[in-house]
């Protein structure tokens, strides 16, 4: 082949550029969407269907023929229809020998079958190639061409130039193929659409157990109590007042268990001598859902903050504003500023200023897509380092607030302590144990670890 | 072919690997920043123009060539010159045959010319394969490399393969190539950079002139009003009083707007029994303008946040406690806790602030970062059901808030209701209509409509 | 060629499209996570190492072998053995003789060696083509595949269809190669992991410096002035008072500085009568910072809201209140609203909170995500447009607040302006300046030089 027949081939691509025809079996919602696009972006498409009468929702340029003269035109198959009525196509299994068939299907339940469509249907067909594709998009989005939710489609087969094939629809599609592995990964790729927040899980539900403890711990000493033994009626505390009680304590506490799994996991590693073992699987487990943790975290700081900026707002404070005025004119004496006060006050809520400043930054750098436009070194920098600082702004916001009341007997109504005493134990226990991992003779073996040493080399191998 | 020349291939990439001469007319701004990219890339790149004398702005590594000469050094040639000047391609014509031509030309305005710029420059080459690409991205994007802007190209045009190559170019620039189809679409991507938030136009104007007519209305009611009857001088409420009354009523309609339509579409198809007709024009553009509506609604909620919160720093506030106060002193009598009070201003605090919170999760969950990480059911979740939740929390915030003067004669001035009473008609409605909704006697068959039941199949027909 | 075979050819892929056996070197945690990956990806995988004992931390379906025997099984060869060991492939360099061979390598610090790692390899052997690739990837993000850091990976090499082989990898795994051009880039892509926010680090000194001054500037005139000349202790000022008078000040001065390039660029536009000259150094440096000097002063102003909103918060707020309200009983009188303070006081709340309100709004469109999502058009309209206007709302809300004081004397104790007269200098400056270049006779040859046009065109040859 001489340099002048390569340009030539360049001027004149060869034929095989030109695409090839791609079969569909079902002319549902989904079928005729995809068709839609493909035949834009300039696949000749041909419907296979049970009725060739041609409908007015197919689209123009698509013929539509039975499901084996359909078939035979195309090398690639896409399987529009739903799992119960994939039997049908055992009589065309000869028809279908050696093409790609495209499984698209979805269940309406997580696990509901024992093994996945596309494995289903590898079984039935078995001399095909089966590739699990497109699961994940929607009708809707292939037809606005919006495409605002994700334009990933993940793509899973056991033939890889059959894989090959479907991933450069894909693309020319626009979208973007993950090659997720053999057809094995298919039960995961046709979970991945019915699953909700699967990571989310965990920490949610860690998150309101948590909260309703703290608000009925809060209940009985702030409501009860108080009406049992100086029977004040103070249950429109319900609204505002506990739940500004409970959040602050929340975000404390949460906050600090994302930081204590990095904690536990520095110390394992520093006892074993290195890491190549495996963490325990509550650790990793742990560690995959921090930034779960980290945001839930936030979002109670968040209510915190708007809460306690309502309180001016409240009949309640303004009924304690007015009766503390007018006692000191009864009283016929004007207090003087007590200097004290005025820097407890102004210290706590600058804390705390700077502690959420700082979490809100950390929550941004979270968004997908600013932790894309960083590095891994300025991601850790931030998660870290910004990190550790807000707890430690924000433990030492609690300090200054309520450290006068540690020692205070009425902070032990039944002798039960104040939550936010309670709240001030793991993000301690996280700071000192920090502190001491920091250490020069702590941190340098530490760090020769994670770049590989290993104290007792036999235990890797 | 044998196993071993394939391996020989893999070693020795056929020559039709190396990347293919690009010529380029026209030595403007886009013009030498797109050679220079291509350049970086590994493209020889040949320019075409008028004055082959080397300008040291044209990148080093390219070759300077007068038209003719230029293209047929080239399979594609890129035309970075105005649409005014295309006249002078025509006595080129011949060497410009079979060649890929593409258009990358902006217009100053919206429809400047009845037809696209690529479809005036097929007609005037018509032996030529005209593409049209790469108008969206800016020189200063490419040059400074970041392309912080958009990293996606649209592409169109009649040749498919023509299109191939482009679409090869484009993808080793970094860009992704987005295959628009057929060079009919080249008038919409020729008028995508000139657009100015299309999407928004509507919700945007809709939102002015609500906000309009409230602010004139509370102007009426609150200072006119007062000024005349009571002889009472309030024009500052202009500053932030009715701006605080006018942003929650926005944000309440506002939010109430994003989820009619649904109810009208659901509807619709219980009526008509089937979901394969589609829906009246009106329909559509009101549910694809959904997200921008809520986004404004967002905005007004976050401002009534806002302005609420500075109350307390308002001069008038504070004349307005210390009179109360002083009221008190004067009259020698300590107001008790009216318990009522207490609980309804901290249950309207409390209402508001969970429905703002959810709302500004909304939002988040909007920002195209984010929706593309969360699968269809999980966006939903938040979209419909966090959504009608917090339009559940907002609608009770102002009933709460506002519930006491429903009945008092004060509150119709000139016997016109206040405009918090306006503001919860449509919410109020929706709420109505969705909860007869989700009754199962509703429910169901709506779920098999949109399942793809029919009540009368010879309608889809 | 016949129609027939082409479509032969699409049933049956031609051996070719089968991945090639992919070699690595060294089988370390990043060579594991990138071998695993590789193989679920399709691509056959060999490792090369001393031992060729096989560990149960290499993938199950990877063949282990000897350097020697490995190399020779593919054509691509990743390098991932550090650069301190590269010494020992120079015995292999006739194995490696024109293979592709990809360095993945990081240092510790920025530039430790004089060339980049790629570039030594490629000197250790000049018969090998070597590609720099996939350093920025982690292979912690490799491993959990859910690569929530970048996907990009950048790619660069003196031969081009080496290149192509590498960045076909790498699409396969679902990332996205971006060509960096030759192999000189490599030092600028060893460097990148290892930055630390390069763009942020001008503006961050300057806000500290700045910062730094206006904080000793305050503490000097409030606290020490008055703790001289009236005898006051304000040293509690230091926690919110002063940061509520310095976070303004410098977000009202690094918004100016925002637009303060654009008003130079636009001068020497004009003064030169060309667009086509580069403007001088520092004028570049300060533009392409513009979008993280208007973040960091959009923090600043952020902190200002949240330390205004809890000003009645503040233990010395009640004092000076019921002081106050105290001050009127003891008088005996109650005094009237005074009208022109409650214009003063709603008027600069509600332009700081307009202000605020177009600043975040500012904020939000310079997210990746939704910058993305705009064309250029609507991105300069919001940055410019908006932009301007919340520079005119927020200098419009400091004259407003501090207007009354500017002829007062007890603003200038020591003689000394307050400094939010210092703060009002830029912000006015670029408003005026900003205000001229809009009139017609300025701005037309403006928008005639930036759109090619040049005084004397000599200039520009």
């Amino acid at each position: 082949m001489n340099k002048n027949s390569s340009n030539m081939m360049a001027l004149a691509p060869n034929t095989s550029n030109k695409r090839e025809t791609v079969c569909i079996f079902g002319t549902g919602d989904f079928g005729r969407a995809l068709g839609h696009k493909m035949i834009q972006s300039g696949y000749p498409v041909v419907y296979g269907s049970r009725s060739t009468q041609i409908s007015n929702l197919i689209p123009k340029d698509a013929e539509v023929l039975g499901h084996a003269e359909a078939a035979q035109k195309a090398a690639i198959i896409i399987i529009a229809i739903q799992r119960q009525h994939y039997n049908f196509l055992t009589p065309l299994a000869e028809v279908l020998r050696g093409k790609v068939l495209v499984d698209i299907s979805n269940n309406l339940k997580l696990n509901q079958y024992p093994e996945s469509n596309a494995e289903h249907l590898a079984q039935l067909l078995p001399g095909s190639k089966v590739v699990k594709a497109f699961n994940t998009v929607s009708a809707w989005a292939l037809q606005s061409g919006t495409l605002d939710a994700s334009r990933q489609v993940f793509v899973c087969g056991d033939d890889v130039e059959a894989k090959q094939m479907v991933m450069n629809i894909v693309r020319a599609l626009g979208l973007t193929p993950l090659d997720k592995g053999s057809l094995l990964a298919a039960q995961e790729i046709e979970n991945y659409p019915l699953q909700l927040f699967p990571m989310w899980k965990f920490p949610i539900f860690l998150s309101l157990g948590l909260t309703a403890f703290f608000f009925l711990y809060c209940v009985v000493l702030d409501i009860i109590y108080t009406y049992i033994y100086e029977n004040n009626d103070f249950s429109f505390f319900i609204a505002i007042t506990i739940p500004n009680r409970v959040c602050p304590v929340m975000a404390l506490i949460l906050l600090a268990l994302v930081y204590l799994p990095g904690i536990f996991a520095a110390i394992i590693q520093l006892y074993r001598g290195t890491k190549y073992r495996r963490f325990p699987d509550w650790l990793d487990k742990w560690m995959l859902c921090r930034k779960q943790l980290g945001l839930i975290a936030l979002a109670f700081a968040s209510l915190h903050v708007v809460f306690t900026l309502v309180t001016p707002l409240r009949a309640f404070a303004s009924w304690r504003t007015g009766k503390g005025i007018i006692s000191q004119v009864l009283n016929n004496k004007t207090e003087p500023l007590d200097h004290t006060n005025a820097w407890l006050s102004d210290s706590y809520l600058a804390l705390g200023i700077l502690g959420f400043f700082l979490f809100v930054l950390l929550g941004i750098t979270s968004l997908p897509s600013v932790s894309n436009n960083v590095n891994w070194r300025e991601f850790r920098f931030v998660q870290s380092k910004l990190g550790y600082l807000a707890l430690i702004f924000c433990t030492a916001h609690t300090l200054v607030y309520g450290g006068k009341w540690f020692l205070s007997p009425s902070a032990y109504k039944w002798y039960l302590p104040n939550i936010y005493i309670l709240s001030l134990i793991v993000p301690c226990a996280v700071l000192v144990v920090k502190f001491v991992l920091i250490f020069p003779c702590v941190d340098k073996p530490l760090t020769q670890i994670r770049q590989g040493w290993e104290r007792n080399p036999k235990y890797s191998k």
